[in-house]
């Protein structure tokens, strides 16, 4: 996404500036390490253009608040790594990779300390807020990987339980990451809330997506091999539908394709039964109906021009296909 | 402490009523346990104390402040006992003995933010202060504990280095406690600093206190072995004052018992050597000199009597002999 360049740059630049101390070196080095991985910095982004509806200065206004995003972002990374046993972030080692897993969970708790700090610097009022509305996306966020880490166990999820799932997982901070913006521009508490629940949905629709693109996107564009979830036995809406629909027959099908051991003719046969369950159509509308809500959301805010930036990121996510 | 009684059980009782969700129960029975382990509540009554010192209504309008200082306590014993592997704490399983290492995680991660809800519970101004205080102490024990995991695989600790490690890891939180009182109490820079001062002198005392009773305590009142902490291999600042008084000759007498077999001539040879190289002696002065200094700050503060709380909570402490 070619105009979000500026911010995406403008986010690394202030993640490279955070003050941190060169000692102890095994504390401050995977910080630093993680900070310039990279990303999409989607979230910070988002708090940047959501200040910018109200604001034409926002940006500068809210870089300390999206700053606090992206860390809090990264500080979920380094601990759900440890948690999923992931040796690979963003192309690299990942941080109990490559350190340990002691060093990884204390980098991950000083994150979330040095998150507070940046919405700390906020005059008392803002900050107040800012906190409030954060200490809430925080423990939604555990109780969303707790969740996901629960249902590996089981194997009747059904679909609200796996929305619910990914909303605290993931959708709640891109909220918080609006909300955070509307709150630092001047938006009132309507705006804010319409923000919010843009987020929240824009990140339903999104993670839906994704679980979509695993078996039908163009793996070239996708960069990974097709059911690569099913492969990694993961959670997605895809396997929860699929479930749901199915009559008992189909489900003793699907269990034995799951304990098939030749990839491809799983791969195929997931793919010829979620066929017949219309498992893609069932996801796409469930996504549809998020994508729809979010735009209601965003249309219901009345602001200047920079609130297209917002539409132009709407857009740009929902059509792609990577 | 006959008369801390009162303030051990506003604080249980503080923690009891916390209001957490049943669902996750994988998130929130972890914990509900921990809390309910006990514990002195040392720090949390410090913070009562403190605000006691400038308003006699201190009690209640602090009791926020107060978990939130017993909250963090826990948090960074959750995680610690996974970095230590830990089996007990307070005579029961640790969270990650209990359940299991990314449940510990987690409630560790949860725990945090519960920490940051209660500083934020206070007026804006108040809660900005607070949160100031609390962000710079949680990174100063986060910078402590790497520096513990750091002098495991060090054996050349010196005295100046073992005493930052022991003020970032446990004192600077007994100064935080102390200063969040003040803070709440109404109390002015200057006592503010006094009392955090105060609080980080006495804890370095303690903790050296601490150290030495491992070593010359009674067993019977201690209730561990005697040289729990040299069988275990800890760093003590016994251990770092033996090393840095030591000749070469004395140095190579002390590795030999190091890596001695038998326990009670490990014990006894160490005691020997310590004997000559006058560790106790020049343990007990340090530790009688960070007494002074927290009395000294404790004398700058000329208030009401429940100052005097204080003074016995600091006299007894000296006392203890377990």
């Amino acid at each position: 996404m070619e105009f979000l360049k500026d911010y995406t740059s403008k986010i690394d630049k202030g993640l490279k500036s955070i003050n941190l101390s060169e000692n102890p070196a095994n504390l401050y080095d995977p910080l630093r390490y993680f900070f310039q991985l990279g990303g999409k910095r989607i979230r910070p982004i988002l708090t940047l253009l959501a200040s910018e509806c109200f604001d034409r200065n926002g940006v500068n206004e809210s870089i300390n608040a999206a700053l606090a995003i992206e860390i809090f972002h990264n500080f979920s990374l380094v601990h759900d790594d440890i948690m999923d046993e992931a040796p690979v972030r963003r192309g690299k080692q990942t941080v109990h990779k490559k350190w340990n897993q002691n060093i990884a969970i204390l980098c991950g708790d000083v994150m979330l300390v040095k998150a507070y700090e940046y919405l700390n610097s906020y005059s008392p009022e803002k900050a107040k807020q800012l906190i409030e509305i954060f200490n809430k996306t925080a423990i939604d966020v555990c109780e969303g990987q707790q969740m996901d880490m629960d249902f590996e166990k089981l194997s009747n999820v059904t679909q609200d339980e796996y929305i619910k799932m990914i909303t605290l997982k993931t959708s709640v901070l891109l909220g918080c990451a609006l909300q955070m913006g509307a709150i630092i521009g001047g938006g009132d508490l309507k705006e804010q809330n319409d923000l919010y629940d843009y987020g929240l949905n824009m990140g339903i629709a999104f993670q839906i997506q994704d679980d979509l693109l695993d078996l039908y996107g163009d793996p070239k564009l996708v960069g990974k091999q097709v059911g690569g979830d099913i492969i990694a036995k993961k959670n997605t809406l895809l396997m929860v539908v699929a479930k749901e629909s199915a009559n008992q027959k189909q489900l003793k099908t699907l269990e034995k394709l799951l304990s098939e051991k030749n990839i491809e003719k799983k791969i195929d046969g997931i793919i010829a039964l979620f066929k017949i369950l219309k498992v893609q159509e069932k996801c796409e509308e469930l996504m549809n109906e998020y994508y729809k809500m979010a735009e209601y959301h965003l249309q219901n805010i009345n602001l200047n021009t920079y609130k297209s930036k917002l539409w132009l990121l709407t857009n740009q996510l929902q059509k792609r296909n990577y």
